[in-house]
């Protein structure tokens, strides 16, 4: 039996789950600012509550972005001392993808367009479709401004509307939706449930290589960095 | 014997230094932006240059700060997993200390006003004077502007310039030293040093307590964070 762990500090929300012996052991909380303090205490926690050691764990996944800036160097940094430290791959894993997932689970939605209040006035955007249980990107992640974002060019059907970006420029996107959830952050159980996909697929990186994904080419930095 | 490890990427150098059975392995390279790709491989090189397992490291000291916004950020991450997973506490050493020990140890002197490049028309300040071998801050650390750096009230003697920020803002710090060194950027193998008293001291701290010390109260974060 597979032993995965995942964590998720891209949005307000912090996020850990493990699968151990087929069962899901996880912890969320939205708690911004204190992703740094809280991401090990959580991930000790559900450690403890599957009853296994930190060296059982086979495979980290995390959310990889898009996302915030500090949220996405917090996951990536712990990411990778704990991968390194436990000699274990990482399995990167889309923000956006995360919050497809949840919304096919929790909404029973087959189709879903993801936006991310990316500040600056703009939006992370992906639209997924589900198949085989998984959520798959169709055409490409972007960050743009509201009004630019649109379904992929083969888009038919109904889709849903799920993310932040859709509550904090509501009435600007003009894409249209059956349905939505604009306040559905991602966690890090879809996140598990993306990355065991990958991980059968053998899509797994070594740690040295995890790296957030920003999709802005040029981050803005603080200026003092 | 103490096995410590030391890591920094608060600045544009990247380094690590390992202590163990009384020698010194170590790694620095002046590489912006590729801090997050270089400090797994650096640490994995003095480990098997000294030979020994990461289980064996005792203890993890870090360049704490002040410095770049995303180096402290990759550092505290990194060492957060590591520490985490290796069971180890963590030894959090100031980036300012670090530069004052170096220019002792290579420059002779006693007593180091060190000025790191802050951007946005600042530098981190502080003095630092050499008692037993070991660094001691003089007064508080600092981010301000470089008219308004100035020595401890109790100053006397003679005071070298050491730090970026001394070259940055050339002839805008006011402060009367008898030497400097421009150049001078942080080094593991000083936090090393520095980390070796605090080890000695019990001025350790747990994973889950290391943060990044910027000094500015607000840091420009960027603004989709």
């Amino acid at each position: 039996m597979t032993t995965l762990l995942a964590l998720d500090t891209a949005t307000e929300a912090c996020s850990v789950a493990l699968l151990h012996n087929g069962q899901v052991f996880s912890r969320y909380a939205v708690i911004p600012r204190l992703h740094a303090q809280s991401i090990l205490p959580m991930i000790s926690q559900v450690l403890a509550e599957a009853g296994i050691a930190k060296t059982a764990v086979e495979a980290i996944a995390f959310g990889r972005g898009p996302g915030a800036f500090t949220g996405l160097r917090i996951a990536v940094g712990v990411v990778q001392g704990l991968a390194f430290a436990l000699k274990c791959p990482v399995l990167p894993v889309s923000n956006l993808a995360a919050i497809a997932q949840r919304a096919c689970r929790e909404q029973g939605a087959k189709q879903v367009a993801v936006a991310i209040d990316a500040r600056m006035d703009e939006v992370y955007w992906g639209c997924y479709s589900l198949k085989d249980g998984e959520v798959h990107l169709q055409g490409l992640e972007a960050v743009l401004a509201p009004e630019r974002a649109e379904l992929p060019r083969s888009a038919e059907g109904e889709w849903f509307a799920a993310g932040t970006g859709w509550h904090a420029y509501a009435g600007r996107i003009a894409v249209p939706v059956y349905g939505s959830d604009r306040q559905l952050l991602p966690h890090a159980e879809d996140i598990l449930t993306l990355a065991q996909g990958m991980w059968r697929r053998g899509e797994a990186i070594c740690a040295q290589q995890a790296q957030p994904i920003y999709l802005r080419d040029q981050v803005a930095t603080p200026k003092q960095s």
